[in-house]
């Protein structure tokens, strides 16, 4: 059986794979109204049980939408602006409300972040990066995984409904911190029902996916006490590496944009970036660019360029050989540059309002 | 290798092979100043870093007793009695402080009872039988582990210092709600610790020993942090079944006294208890009985006969044979009832109590 591991280096080969594998939904944008870019351009690729959410969306039913923040280092990755973007989403379209937990019992459990260092960087530093991208703090409750009492209380009531060996099964480890990391994730899940059943979604990359399906097999074992609503997921895709890998990983610097980063050092890794080009510039002119394969327009598709026509021009200029990759990449190079400096100033910005946040506190 | 497991039924076949096998200390009560009953006459038979607490007595220096509660039941057993006499007994000598944790959370976790259900059990009636076994409220400071936060981020730090393969090696399963239990129990072994580092005693059953041991080996591994003093222990025996067999057990409840239970019941019981009896009364009369391998004389040694000499003269009129079954029976139905009696008398009384004690409380 393949596994996900939500901690772990593995790659997925291939997503219709993942799709096929893990019994999940392909995710059809036309369920949602207004889908967004990364809804409507395939970097959202799956999901689990959307239909529930999207008829919530359109009769206006309540639903949540829940995300963490791991707090283990003091940077993130685009990978987190896409959540952010989908929290968007549900938070302009109807959600009910809208959970950020801290997870800084797992940074403690399952990499050893000791809570007073998790806190300091949530808050200096995750909290306001999350609202710099977009996340509407005004809609959203943040609470602490340790200072959520009734989490941890589901957390230990549903480690009696899981064995050692359907742990291994999802997990491929038992290691005692990612069992109750994960155990605790259930429960931050499922927190937001304590109140009200209904339906929920969760926002996260495919790594995650194990998580739910965690959740939902604890969901169907507790049906008779709780009566929850099986949680519904949206999957993106990883941000690919510039040097075209699958996944950006910090282990490959070089080819890795983390936010923030100073914008001279990420121009330098853009201007390094695989494209579609040929070997030659009359090639390339003859013949045009190769998009499909440039993570330059990557880039752009994903994150850079939120219209649809422009994007669709760059598409054009670049496979009629009109645009070559010297000027794609000083104008990516500009993009980028401008999005960075705007990520650093809201970020400073949402730092200076952090105590105004909607907090749960014991 | 063999294993001890604290929520089995597996006996160990000899307490001697325990103390090898496990690397514990022989108890010697000589190291403890008016050692009481239990101490005395070998049902305290093992032990951890004792001389550590036999020095914190003996100098006057700071120490703490810790003790939990498991409110899976509405019954507690002979052996919950042993560890109260011997919390008694530190009570008595200088121990800085007492600590009676409820384990609702590992009912939770470990055997599904829901918090709200342990923490009636506990109130309604182990805190007060406990109390009513001799338990000085006074000195107490009780909790229940879901509202000691605490305890609870302890458990969470600890569960990256242990990995699976050892989990599985301490407590032969990696089983979550069990690993979230022990990690728990360390926590709730070493929160005393957290204000001011002091050496901790800690008496259970033999069956807990794996927890000390994890709780010891995640001293050393947190002990840059922490520097916590590992907890030591004393152990008792098993109380027999009347049967004979090593341990009672409510598998066979014809041979197996919980407290509290009616008086007519508890005689019925103690009238078919196996005793060191010959096959005439003639011949025991000639002989005399064999006390050592009667259940009847292991409960006046272990619980219903205070007084050494008391008891002393009861092994040489029934070695002499001129104290025979019948008539011990007899007695020990007496003392049984009037236990039984007392213990349901003040159990009342502690129960009316129950508001004056000293909780922690989120």
């Amino acid at each position: 059986m393949k596994l996900i591991d939500p901690w772990g280096a593995e790659l997925p080969e291939d997503y219709t794979s993942i799709i096929k594998d893990f019994g999940l939904e392909h995710f059809d944008p036309k369920l949602f109204p207004e889908a967004n870019r990364v809804m409507r351009r395939g970097v959202v690729f799956a999901g689990r049980d959307l239909g529930r959410i999207s008829e919530a969306i359109k009769h206006k039913k309540p639903y949540y939408v829940l995300s963490g923040i791991m707090p283990s280092g003091d940077r993130i990755h685009f990978g987190n602006k896409v959540v952010v973007e989908n929290i968007k989403y549900f938070q302009e379209h109807g959600a009910t409300s809208t959970y950020m937990l801290v997870a800084d019992l797992e940074a403690a459990s399952a990499r050893g972040v000791t809570l007073e260092e998790a806190r300091r960087r949530a808050i200096e530093f995750h909290i306001p990066a999350y609202i710099a991208l977009g996340l509407d703090p005004k809609k959203t409750t943040f609470y602490f995984q340790s200072e959520n009492q009734k989490v941890l209380h589901l957390a230990y009531e549903f480690a009696k409904k899981v064995t050692s060996a359907e742990f291994r099964a999802i997990y491929g480890t038992n290691d005692p911190g990612r069992v109750m990391a994960a155990l605790t994730q259930a429960g931050d899940i499922l927190f937001p029902q304590m109140d009200q059943r209904m339906p929920g979604i969760i926002p996260v990359g495919i790594d995650q996916d194990p998580h739910l399906r965690l959740t939902r097999d604890i969901c169907h074992r507790t049906n008779e006490k709780y009566g929850f609503v099986a949680p519904s997921a949206i999957y993106h895709k990883y941000t690919p590496s510039l040097d075209g890998d699958l996944k950006m990983s910090k282990s490959k610097p070089e080819s890795c944009v983390e936010l923030p980063e100073p914008v001279n050092a990420v121009l330098k890794k853009v201007k390094r970036a695989k494209t579609g080009g040929r070997d030659t510039e009359d090639e390339q002119r003859k013949k045009g660019g190769i998009p499909e394969i440039c993570m330059i327009f990557e880039m752009y598709k994903q994150h850079l360029i939120e219209d649809d026509k422009e994007l669709d021009k760059v598409y054009k200029d670049c496979t009629k050989g009109e645009l070559l990759c010297g000027t794609d990449k000083a104008n990516a190079c500009n993009r980028m540059g401008t999005f960075m400096e705007d990520f650093t100033r809201k970020l400073e910005k949402a730092r200076n309002s952090i105590d105004k946040l909607n907090f749960i506190r014991l």
